[in-house]
């Protein structure tokens, strides 16, 4: 499968590919920074998962992310945010649809054909992933995501802790069955049925699916979601009352965006190293 | 004069300001980056010249570059590409008119009135940094950029060599008066006479100008505009024949991109610091 697009970058290699997914059952984009440390050993695999309206392009163009995978030896993967298509259902909406796919699996019409993103990240891209770069220890995975890939992170680790050992988050929507990013989402994906969501809303999950991971998550205190769609303290309180290891750091003036995003990429970089290189 | 816009970065303020510039006759934007060093003290100023196309964002929002500032305690300007309005003149081809200034003072119809980018630089911006920002140690002054950028950089360090004590240039087009985007841009802005031309050109004024820095060049061996536009080894030869000072790396496999100037900026900063911070 030869890349769509290739970039050297910091001594490692960001390619870029499409394949058919039997999963969400359309093509599906993603990029893959192989470290330099690639050409010769195994590295571990971080999984970074994108916000609302993404593909694999914003963290790389925008937040110098390369840097801290080459740094670290560490490969890191970028699927897409959503199925994507003529034939893949949409909405107008920046927050619905395409570019909105809230790792989860719709069983609602016309979405549940495609939508299925938490399936294709946990049970389809991995095995692509492992043929196609020898180099990948699927050993050791960790996963980190901004924003709505935040909440996909933080979810995903805490379903499949055996999977993702290490688990971090930027701006993370944690609890997304009370705001109105998720409960437009969940409503529309899922349908009317609120107990269903919760499978899908980090701080309901740790209350239930506690881990021993230490969970490290920023967030900007000038972010302009903060206080409506991202509540932070949510997750902290379901946390503490689960015995969860949190570091939640409020990065005081910073915003939403990958200016934020870069600033704090090395801190998580080490906070996955010391799992996954440990 | 309030920011058009404001992120907070690696711990200090990328701000973005509109003027209305008496040089080129139109509004401008231009971008700057005060590191956290500059809350307390004076800080060098470093300018980064932009390439075709591009504005004050794209270097700021592809490239890390806020972290090697706040690194080495450097302010960082960004102006733009050249004047820009519904009343200036343009072409409809990316590498002329608006986005495509070429650091130089017009003297062909319709393009005089505005195309002064070099005297905007070296003349007009310079005293509203020192008015704006306090802390900006306009005693040590030094220049870089990219492509288009990178060729504004090695001129005006040529031609104001006690200004800007310390160059360097990322893929920069060194000898414009041999190359079709200088060809197409110098003949439009300047007319059919070649001599004028000469004082536009790196490898033409490194044989008159000799300065005692120590230029620093990284390009790409991969750059698809490398053996077109771009010839580095006519300037290495200039340099060599005049005995003026320069590295010219040239990174195998690295392309023209962001991602290319993102993974050698930690060297020229460290490059700039060493003449500017001493």
């Amino acid at each position: 499968m030869n890349p769509v697009l290739s970039h050297k970058c910091f001594g490692g290699l960001l390619t870029v590919h499409d394949h058919d997914s039997a999963v969400t059952n359309c093509t599906m984009r993603f990029a893959v920074y192989s470290p330099p440390q690639a050409e010769t050993e195994a590295v571990p695999v971080l999984w970074y998962l994108s916000g609302l309206t993404c593909t694999w392009q914003n963290v790389n163009e925008k937040a110098g992310i390369q840097r801290y995978a080459a740094e670290h030896g560490i490969m890191v993967v970028f699927p897409d945010t959503s199925p994507r298509g003529d034939d893949v259902a949409d909405d107008a909406a920046y927050d619905l649809g395409q570019g909105a796919g809230f790792y989860l699996t719709a069983t609602e019409e016309p979405w549940a054909r495609h939508f299925r993103m938490d399936r294709y990240v946990v049970d389809e891209l991995p095995g692509l992933i492992a043929d196609m770069f020898p180099k990948a220890d699927m050993d050791r995975q960790g996963i980190t995501g901004h924003s709505m890939g935040g909440h996909g992170a933080l979810t995903l680790h805490l379903k499949h802790p055996e999977r993702y050992r290490s688990v971090s988050a930027f701006a993370p929507i944690v609890a997304p069955t009370q705001v109105p990013w998720g409960e437009k989402a969940f409503s529309t994906y899922l349908g009317p049925d609120r107990t269903v969501w919760n499978d899908y809303d980090a701080t309901k999950l740790v209350a239930r699916r506690r881990t021993d991971a230490h969970i490290l998550i920023d967030q900007g205190g000038s972010d302009q979601f903060l206080a409506e769609q991202l509540r932070p303290e949510l997750f902290a309180e379901a946390c503490r009352h689960a015995g969860q290891k949190l570091t939640l750091n409020m990065r005081e003036g910073y915003d939403h965006s990958y200016y934020f995003v870069g600033t704090f990429l090395a801190e998580h970089f080490a906070h996955h190293g010391v799992t996954l290189k440990g």
